[in-house]
C-alpha cells in the first residue's frame, strides 16, 4: 500500500464512522490485520543537529530503510548529513532547507512513510501534527509538546488522521529501566505504590555556548533551550524520568495520570554560574532567570500511585534520573553511581540494600538480551538504538509503536500542567483524560 | 531561685507587660542575664517506657541532676525505672501512678525544675502545657503536637507562663547532621535551594507486637501508635527529617515554612503484612487502614527553598533518613547505605560523587569533637546524649534552649496540615506564623 493508498484508506475508514476511536483501536494487532508488513520504508528527517543525525544514522544502517529527503534550515548540517548518509554506502538525499517552513514541502512527497523530528521544542508538535496530516507515521524527540493545547493537537490529529505519534523518549529503553520494568511486571515488588523520577543534569554549560553566549551567535541548544530558563517556571523536561515509570504503572492503559502539585525552588543557579564566569557586572547577570533551581512535581494516579518528578538543571549535582520504585514487597533506587535493590524475603539481609547487578543479570529484559550487542555501539549507551528501531519497526509493521501519542501528551502535558500549579502557589491540576475514557479498557502493552 | 520564687517571678513579669512577647526576648543571653546557672537541677519524667528510661539513664549520670519523682501508669514500667536509679547510685524517687493524670499531682511538686515527658502521641501536648503551668521547663518527645491547636497550644502557653518547651528531636544531633550543618553555615554548598528528608522506616514488626497484636493486650508502641495508621491519612511523624533541614535554613530565624502540599500514595502496605502473617481472613485484614504507605510533603519557605518531606513507615524498605541538601555551590546526600558530596571545584572530579568520610572528619561539628567519646556509648548512636545534655543544660542556664517552643510548633505543625492537604487532593495550606513576625527579627542560633 502506497502512502496515497494509505491516506485514501483512512480517509474510508474515518468516513466510516471510525472518527475519532479509530486510534485506540488500533492495537497493534489490530492494524498489522488490516495492513501488510513493508519489507522496505522510506523515512525522513526533519531537523540533523546532533540529536537528528544520530537517528538518521542508526536508520541508515537499519535493513530495508530508505532515505531520500531530510530537511534542516541550518546551512552546517547539511553537509554533515549527506557525509553521514555517504559513509554508509547510501545516495545523497534531497535536502529541504528554504525557511522554518521547507519541512512542509519536504511532506508532499510520496515516497516518505515515516518522519522522525529532532528540533527545538518550540516546533515539534507543530511539524509532528503536518506530519500526520500529510500521512506520514510522525516521530518526535523529547518532549513532544509545549503547551495543553499542543498536546491535545498531537492526539486529535493521530485520531482524526489515523497515524501514530510516537514519542522518541530514549530512557525507555535504558537497560537498567527495561530490567526494573521486567520485575515490575513480573511482581517481584508486590504491588508498585511509589516512585521518583527526574531530569537532574547540570545543563549549564550547554545553556552558555560558548562561554556565556546564548541566543543568537550561540552553538547546539545554547540557541534556543536557554530561553526557556528566562521565561518559564515549569517543569520543561519531564519525560527521560516520567516515561519509564509511566510504562511501568500502564498509564493510559488502565491507570492514568489524575493530579500534579509543583514547587518551585527560587531560582538562583544560574544567575551564581554568570557571576562566577563574568562578573556581577555581566548583563545576563541582571535578567530575570525565572525557572526555579530544583522543580518538585508530585503526581497522583487513579490506582492511587505517588509519582515525585524533578527538574534539576542549574545546580552542580552529578547526573541522576534518580529512579525509585516502592512496591509492597519490596524497593529500587537505580541511578547512575547508586543501583541497589531489597525485596522482602529474598534479599538476604533483613533491612539491608543488596547490590543491583545480581538482579540486572537475571532480570535483563529480552530486547536486550537478543540485540545488546548490536546496541551497545549507538547512541546514550545503546538506549538510543532501540527507539529508533521501534519507530522503525511501527512503521514497517503499519502499526501503533509502543510508545503512542497518548503517551505523548500525557507525558508532556506535566510542562504546562506544572507551570499552572507553580504560578497558582502550588494549587492542584488535573490532567485531562487524552484517551477520552478509553484508558479504563486498553490493555497494558509490552515492549517487544 | 527557687522554683516558686521563679514562678513569682514570671508572673510578675508577666503582669509588668512583657506578657506574650516576653518568650522571643528570652534569648540564651537575655534569659542568663537575669538568672542564675543553677548548679544542681531536678529532673522529672513523665512517661517511663523505653525511651523515656534512655533519658533518665543519661540525666540520671548527668552531674548536677537529681531525680526525686517520676509517673507512669504502666506498673511493669515502675520497678525497671527504680532500678535503673537504683543502679547508678541514686536513691529510690516517689511515683506517680494513680490514673491518667497522675502526672499532674507530681507537677504539684516544688523541687521540680524541669520535666521530661516521653509518652504517647496523644498525650504530648498536654502534659508540656501542664509542666509550663507548673513552672518547670517541659522537654517533649516528637512529635510534640498532634493538631493546629496543640501547636498554638504549646507556644501560647510558654510564652504566657515564660517556661521554654524543647522538642527533643534527636536526629538534630546526628554526627553527620550536625557536621553538614557545619557545612551548611560555613558555604560549602554556596545558597542552599532545596533538601530532602523523611522517616523512612518499615514499622510493620513495631505496630504489631506480639504477632498481629495491635491496642489493648499488645506491647510497647503497639499499644497506641498503629492507631493512627488506622484513622489518619497524614505525615505523623515529620520531624526526624525536618528537625535537621529547618535548623540549617535558619527557619523561624530570619526564615520560615510557608506552605506545603501533600500527597499519600494508596494503604496497602499494612493489609499485605496482615495477609502475609495472618491469611486472607484475618479480622485485621478487613479494617480500613488509611494511612498511605507513603506520604509526600513540599515545603516551601519563605526564602525559596523547597523541602521535601517523605512518611514512609508500611513498605519492606532499608532505613533512611534520606537527607540531601542542595545548593549553587554542591550537594550532598547522607543517607544509611549512601553518603556522598560534591562541590563545585573542590571535588577533583567535574561532575562526580566523592566520598563523604573526609567532609565529615573535616567539618566535624565542634559539639562531637568535644563530647564525642562520651556519648557514643549513650542511645542511637550517640545523638541522645546531646539532645538530653542540651535540656539539662538549658535548665542548669536558666535559657531557651537551642530547639525552641516555636521549633517544637512549626515541625508538628506538618501532621494536621498534610491531613487537610491530603484531605483537600493535595491543596496547599499555609502554615501560621507560630512567632507572630519575629522571625523577621531573631538571629540565626549555634548549636553549642
Amino acid at each position: 500500500m502506497t502512502a496515497t493508498n494509505r491516506r485514501a484508506f483512512l480517509k474510508t475508514a474515518t468516513a466510516a464512522g471510525a472518527g475519532i476511536i479509530l486510534a485506540p483501536q488500533i492495537s497493534k494487532a489490530g492494524v498489522s490485520k488490516q495492513k501488510q508488513n513493508k519489507s522496505e520504508v522510506n523515512i525522513a528527517f526533519i531537523g540533523c543537529g546532533g540529536r537528528g543525525r544520530g537517528h538518521r544514522k542508526r536508520a541508515a544502517m537499519t535493513e530495508g530503510v530508505k532515505i531520500t529527503a531530510f530537511c534542516d534550515i541550518d546551512p552546517e548540517a547539511i553537509p554533515k548529513a549527506q557525509k553521514v548518509l555517504k559513509d554508509q554506502g547510501h545516495p545523497e538525499a534531497e535536502v529541504y532547507s528554504d525557511g522554518e517552513y521547507a519541512f512542509k514541502e519536504m511532506l508532499k512527497r510520496d515516497d516518505i512513510d515515516g518522519v522522525i523530528i529532532a528540533t527545538p521544542w518550540l516546533w515539534h508538535t507543530k511539524m509532528a501534527v503536518a506530519a500526520m496530516k500529510a500521512g506520514k507515521y510522525a516521530a518526535v524527540e523529547v518532549s513532544a509538546a509545549n503547551t495543553m493545547e499542543e498536546c491535545w493537537d498531537l492526539v486529535n490529529t493521530s485520531e482524526e488522521t489515523g497515524m501514530p505519534c510516537m514519542i522518541l523518549e530514549n530512557v525507555n529503553y535504558r537497560r537498567d529501566v527495561m530490567a526494573v520494568m521486567n520485575m515490575v511486571k513480573q511482581g517481584i515488588f508486590g504491588e508498585v505504590v511509589h516512585a521518583r523520577c527526574g531530569y537532574q543534569h547540570n545543563l549549564l554549560g550547554v545553556l552558555f555556548q560558548p562561554k556565556l553566549k546564548f541566543g543568537e551567535g550561540a552553538t547546539g541548544e545554547a540557541r534556543w533551550r536557554t530561553q526557556h530558563s528566562l521565561k518559564q517556571n515549569a517543569d520543561v523536561y519531564p519525560t527521560h524520568g516520567l516515561g519509564p515509570i509511566a510504562k511501568m504503572l500502564d498509564i493510559n492503559r488502565g491507570n492514568r495520570f489524575l493530579y500534579l502539585t509543583s514547587t518551585a525552588s527560587k531560582a538562583v543557579g544560574i544567575k551564581d554560574y554568570i557571576v562566577e564566569q563574568g562578573g556581577e557586572d555581566h548583563p545576563y547577570a541582571k535578567l530575570p532567570w525565572k525557572l526555579g533551581d530544583v522543580i518538585t512535581s508530585t503526581i497522583k494516579t487513579t490506582n492511587g500511585e505517588t509519582i515525585i518528578v524533578t527538574h534539576d538543571c542549574y545546580l552542580p549535582r552529578p547526573y541522576s534520573l534518580g529512579f525509585r520504585v516502592d512496591g509492597t514487597d519490596g524497593t529500587t533506587n537505580f541511578d547512575m553511581g547508586t543501583k541497589r535493590i531489597y525485596v522482602e524475603g529474598v534479599s538476604k539481609k533483613y533491612d539491608q540494600w543488596e547490590d543491583f547487578q545480581k538482579w540486572q543479570d537475571k532480570y535483563d529484559h529480552p530486547l536486550w538480551k537478543k540485540y545488546g550487542e548490536q546496541a551497545e555501539g549507538s547512541g546514550h549507551g545503546g538506549m538510543d538504538f532501540f527507539v529508533t528501531r521501534e519507530f522503525i519497526n511501527a512503521v514497517k509493521e503499519q502499526r501503533q509503536p509502543v510508545i503512542d501519542v497518548y503517551d505523548a501528551a500525557a507525558w508532556s502535558a506535566v510542562t504546562p500542567l506544572s507551570e499552572a500549579s507553580i504560578a497558582q502557589g502550588s494549587a492542584p491540576q488535573y490532567f485531562p483524560d487524552f484517551t477520552r475514557g478509553n484508558w479504563m479498557k486498553r490493555k497494558p502493552i509490552k515492549f517487544e
